[in-house]
């Protein structure tokens, strides 16, 4: 017998863990659709060039490609790829749906695969829950992503939480300043502010670190050190988008006022201002963002951001030849989720049957079985014992399921034409005809 | 600009689509959980080793398989698969899951994927929907299979379906009496069945045909055709398995009692006789069957099955090195959507949102979004116009979303701090407060 194993990074969800999620997923759900977002699924396999050259160097290498049909593995023929995110396939499809009304706001709750490095709390499948508007460039569709991540984490019972927001071109105008145009290359930029993004967690000494081994000079750096200082020194978010006029180049200004006009239109779509932070540092997911990004934090326990988001205005455009300004956000379900059960914000689960119905005799199989079918069909979910069980067994399992009655039959009962049913919470028993049992049961 | 495809096979649900999907899979799923059917979901990658040497050979090569972590594809190197079916998955996580309480009665609504060759109504990725017993030998858990299927079908408006059941004993017992025992090795029985199965679509000449081809004698398959008119003949099923008793021989017997009990008990639960019928002629998927088997046909419009299952009690056991008996059905929703549309059996579907929110001047964007914000949190849907919308626009879009509600704020209303609401169905009008809007939404 060959060892059975589940696949590397891979996790099966037993049904407790599914309820659980099921739950999760619901929530969400609803409050994607108050904002009157519409579902969208897509296939889990889409061409390879679909994908490639999308998520930068390191995401090409991490997806996982699939073999052509009827090739063997020594063929190496793989012109497949498993989807890697959903907004890469959102702007596939709607490239090929020339006619869809816009703007077009979806909603998609799928697994993605990626070929990382398994460890602890990473896992090479995942759910994603994203929604997304493309068609419009207003901010109002930036403030309705923040909304909804607002909404969903109190849908979920967090109520201690901050969305960090900042601009792509207020980075761009920030590196510039510090660290001169003539010399500033995309490139160097962008990895400039991969290190700058990890000012939270290698503080500045580590930054200033990184920043000298690519060649940044100390005065450069002074210079970066002293603009954060400018732009975080004010506590609220509106004197720090002030501030940021001030510390920063003329080319920033229109990208402060749209930051300006998100966090606004955020607060009158109900979010508490508390909850909103201009963060000058935020740098997340460069690879395709192209105006405001955002990511949620809560500080305890320290878990990395529950959401992640931002304007892409050319990704459709690589599929389409012609752009199509877009904006989402993506909640990271597998996080959230890691964060309720440390913070044991699960409500109770409870199996989904309300009744176990069992026959103490074989013979009287049929005659248990015509009472579930009655409860069953006034919506009563009723799980039966397959085989006949004696009455100690029958509690033993039912104790053992979780569920608030036990139904059965055994010869006295049906001598009478009757049944008995248990209330397991206080002990109290009844036996009496199904449509009596059936009374008890939904008056309790 | 290459050209933007999905890849070969496969399909993108729109809003309209995925609202159908989700209704029939919403209903379905309150079935299986009326049964006390509890939720799980496997990974989409199964490692190639569990899910080789389950699907015959046919099923080996229509697996999607996937490159290890890293690999260019020309390495060649393939470890994982993608998942063809629920029911090895689920055997998998048995085996490996030893202290899962027993039985184990799961559901799982998942998709699956096979290399097939794509065409009219084939896809390369499916939804399936599963419910299995695990554990048990009981016929009444084959009999809970038929009945979920049964309730599902009429959750779904399907009213005149036949459940047929057979045995794969049944089966054996009647090839070998019509070819005699000496000459028939396995691999003959199994191809024998394979051809007899296609009974329903080539009649008996061509099953003769190919029976003949295949090296069976006039005489072998003259006694096939009468010991089918012998168990075919009385209309009852019921007669049926009397009949069968009498034609078949004694190693029948036990097979032909199960089914008597899985009938028995599958009325018991409510399912009306007249939707059940024992055809000893249905042979279908015997690669891990061993006991029952059945699927589910509509007569109008031809469709093949809706359904298809049956009892495998050794396949647990090729991960396990011990037998556990299980037994389950699929429903195939793809085939059941598709019927549905044909016969035009979908509720009208509408939009998520129930109210279109819009600000007829861009200065008003804030105030439109305090009036979504408050009927939102009422739990009312909204979609929100992101850009400020004339109102003539305005009207032509709601129209085209088949909403129920126009809301909109334009100069007049702002200055009276009020909102006007369009009922697009009278087109009548009301200008007051949020509060009073709200009221008047609600009662509608």
């Amino acid at each position: 017998m060959s060892q059975v194993n589940i696949a590397r990074g891979m996790r099966d969800f037993l049904p407790e863990t599914m309820r659980r999620r099921r739950w999760v997923i619901g929530r969400v759900r609803s409050v994607f659709e108050r904002y009157g977002f519409a579902p969208l699924e897509t296939p889990a396999l889409e061409r390879l060039e679909t994908l490639t050259g999308k998520y930068g160097e390191e995401g090409d290498r991490l997806l996982f490609r699939v073999l052509k049909r009827g090739r063997a593995a020594s063929s190496g023929q793989a012109d497949m790829g498993l989807r890697y995110d959903l907004t890469v396939p959102l702007a596939r499809v709607v490239a090929m749906n020339r006619s869809l009304p816009m703007p077009f706001r979806r909603y998609q709750v799928q697994p993605v695969w990626r070929a990382d490095r398994p460890q602890r709390g990473r896992y090479r499948e995942f759910m994603q829950c994203d929604v997304d508007t493309v068609g419009s460039t207003s901010p109002l569709s930036d403030a309705e992503c923040l909304a909804v991540v607002n909404d969903s984490l109190g849908a979920l019972g967090f109520e201690s939480f901050t969305i960090r927001l900042n601009h792509r071109e207020v980075l761009s105008a920030m590196v510039e300043r510090a660290f001169g145009t003539a010399s500033l290359s995309q490139a160097t930029e962008a990895s400039i502010l991969v290190t700058l993004d990890k000012l939270d967690k290698i503080g500045r000494s580590g930054v200033a670190r990184e920043l000298s081994a690519r060649g940044a000079t100390e005065g450069s750096i002074a210079r970066l050190w002293q603009m954060l200082d400018q732009l975080e020194a004010p506590s609220s978010t509106e004197h720090r988008l002030e501030a940021a006029a001030l510390a920063l180049p003329e080319r920033a200004w229109p990208a402060l006022e749209n930051l300006g006009h998100i966090l606004s239109l955020t607060c009158s779509l109900g979010v508490s201002e508390d909850r909103l932070s201009f963060d000058p540092t935020l740098a997340r997911g460069l690879d395709y963002y192209t105006g405001a990004v955002f990511e949620t934090v809560i500080t305890k326990p320290a878990m990395g951001s529950l959401s992640g988001g931002g304007r892409y205005d050319h990704l459709v455009g690589m599929f389409l030849g012609k752009d199509i300004p877009a904006v989402g956000v993506s909640l990271g379900l597998e996080r959230i989720l890691a964060v309720m059960d440390e913070l044991h914000m699960f409500p109770p689960v409870s199996s989904e049957a309300s009744v176990f119905v069992a026959a103490l005799d074989a013979g009287l199989l049929d005659s248990a079985s015509r009472l579930a079918a009655k409860l069953r069909a006034a919506g009563i979910p009723c799980v039966m014992a397959p085989e006949a069980l004696r009455a100690k067994k029958l509690f033993k399992r039912a104790n053992q399921m979780n569920v608030p009655f036990v139904a059965f039959i055994g010869p006295d009962e049906s001598t009478l034409g009757r049944a008995s049913l248990k209330r397991l919470s206080d002990g109290r028993q009844w036996t009496a005809t199904a449509q009596e049992l059936l009374s008890i049961i939904l008056q309790t």
